[in-house]
């Protein structure tokens, strides 16, 4: 028990063009500013009930089955596998990044029989691949990263729906990455599972999981649904396979977020509000005018890139339009650079991990950052990092390409 | 995908006087309005390590291992759980009330072996029944709830941490309800891990979940260590009975914490921000005088329903300062009532669960609204509904005995 002064909250001014955190749209912060309500108030409710809503537009889908988990992106992720997947369940898992990994590790911790693929980083797997592999390992759920950010691609998904129908897999996707920057169609697509979070192309901070689930996927949670002891009553569910986590029940959660309203966990209020505000302006704008918007953007900020002299990483024909990877120049310390971005500027650019740290930075331009001023910034600002650092670049190259793309 | 003119957030404004949540203090607020910076951003780690430091002070403790879980207190609960407990594992849960049977829950879907010692509603358990217990049970921890909303009450834990050394037992506590509103001692009682949330007497919204573990604790914790399959470097930890999750794995949130600040979810930032607020104040106030003011404001309160004929729930020798449980007076319908409370007056009061349902009110005194005005105000307009009902009470007798009693 120290005797430090703390002062209050005042972080210094940042334009965050990583990666991920970035910038929360002023608009979200001042949603979450809002002052609470009861849990069970009409008010909240109603909130509760939009949320659901103007995430369905989100997501594109009529599923009823559509809500927040309150936690970050990867809870989201967990309540999805943790909810599916049994002991001995096979799942098959196509790795082509850290969070294939991760999905991995999420479905080993829940003893599913876990079947991988693997794929050099900056590519993508065929729809014929993945078939293959369904039918090689006769899974029960077919588990993907939509967007990997460690590797700034993309699995196109828009064949798998149709693949895992035919062989009566469930089809789940985390989009943490690439939902709101890139197109997806969860109906269309016909995915199962999709889960998402705040702190990318949806512009609001980490803290808050939109999930999606499909009325086959209900089914099969509901069929591991247990009323919670504390408030059972007579009659009430009881499964000989109950899902192994409480809080990532989703037939509990499912209950709490239905007309039932029965209590699970008290709903993060201010993280609702913040996620109803980022659905909410998306909604508003149209999904595919922000898509539109990180294609703009992100297309920019590459163009300046490229026109740097920046060699681009990863398979650009599948790359996300919200964040892209470069190679660290030769001669260049990549984390001095990006310290002086950060000190001198303000600004931040990625890291990265893996076999790719090192070696590449990742730039996103998302949410709230998909800016011209943001795009030219950062460009301008870095030709003087790495001149400083000994590289030869073409003065004004870089924010020229960029405003020559915007045309 | 509807057609909803969605507009901001605009909640009505409400005095929440239930079981919590309860309002959030505006400098939270204003505290998480703050825009974010990147998560391994120098401020960032700061804020982390500030944060930190301002709980060792709430959970008054030394204890190193002292963080946020990213979720709601339910989900430092089973982070608690999941991370202690192995499948087979002996548990003891005390059960007093409905958050004992969460424990349980949470305890049982990580396959443990659950022992439960129950007590009816309102009362609590003697060291001496516990200690029998635990001689009967031997159990590898013991996990009771400190406060349980759900009946007011608290259990005494002061003489446990010297009975669990005495038989080699690690002892957790769920201090959601009570922590900072009645007196509380991590360090000196002997507990091993504590959990908690904000939506009570730390006046913040839910959603951030303080934990702290004493080295016991971390050592078993990190007996089960293993570090992330896509960020794993060669010699890196691998557990041959790893944590049963990946969200709620300690020993990885440790990691992150710790100066390895190895990578495990994105700190949920306006969460964060928020919690470190809730401590600031908290530690800068002192936490007796917390307590005092939660004494002070709840007895004013307790005062005022006793003089208007309120027969108070549970055993009042051991109730938590912070929240009241009456019964409901004969005559009256309970959600009526509270309708008209909230529709009429703007003030929430609480249901009951379980075996309490319609037959108990849970009046909340607590965090930014123990105060005075809030005190009497509640008890002015509960004069209003009561005599509107029937129910024959002296006017003015309620806020007369608040305002005597505060002299």
């Amino acid at each position: 028990m120290g005797h430090m002064p703390a002062e209050p909250i005042n972080p210094p001014p940042r334009l965050l063009m990583g990666p991920g955190p970035i910038n929360a749209d002023p608009r979200v912060l001042r949603a979450m500013s809002a002052q609470l309500v009861g849990q069970y108030d009409p008010a909240m409710t109603a909130y509760m009930n939009e949320t659901m809503e103007l995430y369905r537009g989100v997501f594109r889908t009529s599923n009823e089955a559509t809500l927040l988990v309150d936690g970050t992106s990867r809870a989201g992720i967990e309540a999805a596998l943790v909810s599916l997947l049994e002991p001995g369940d096979i799942v098959l898992v196509p790795i082509f990044g850290r969070f294939g990994h991760l999905l991995r590790e999420i479905a080993e911790r829940a003893q599913a029989d876990v079947r991988v693929i693997e794929r050099e980083w900056g590519t993508v797997f065929t729809p014929g691949e993945i078939e293959a592999a369904i039918i090689e390992h006769k899974p029960k759920v077919l588990a993907v990263v939509h967007g990997d950010t460690s590797t700034t691609v993309a699995q196109p998904l828009d064949e798998l729906g149709a693949i895992c129908q035919r062989h009566g897999v469930l089809l789940y996707s985390d989009t943490t990455a690439s939902l709101a920057g890139n197109t997806f169609e969860t109906d269309e697509w016909g995915l199962d599972v999709v889960t998402a979070g705040l702190q990318k192309c949806l512009g609001g901070p980490s803290g808050s999981a939109p999930i999606t689930m499909s009325p086959a996927a209900v089914e099969v949670i509901n069929s591991r649904k247990s009323i919670e002891a504390g408030i059972r009553s007579e009659g009430d569910a009881v499964s000989a396979h109950p899902i192994r986590s409480n809080y990532f029940d989703l037939s509990q959660i499912l209950d709490y977020w239905g007309p039932k309203r029965l209590n699970h966990h008290t709903e993060a209020t201010s993280m609702l509000y913040g996620a109803r505000e980022c659905a909410r302006l998306l909604v508003k704008e149209g999904i595919p005018n922000a898509v539109e918007r990180h294609r703009l953007h992100g297309g920019a900020m590459v163009a300046g890139l490229d026109a740097m002299g920046f060699r681009l990483f990863g398979d650009q024909s599948v790359r996300m339009n919200n964040v892209v990877g470069v190679y660290i120049p030769d001669g260049i310390d990549g984390d001095a650079a990006r310290a002086a971005m950060l000190n001198d500027f303000g600004i931040e650019i990625g890291t990265s991990f893996g076999p790719l740290h090192g070696k590449v930075w990742r730039i996103g331009v998302m949410g709230y950052n998909t800016r011209r001023d943001a795009v030219l910034t950062t460009l301008a600002t870095l030709e003087q990092v790495l001149r400083a650092g000994g590289v030869p670049i073409t003065a004004g190259s870089g924010v020229g390409a960029a405003v020559d793309f915007y045309g």
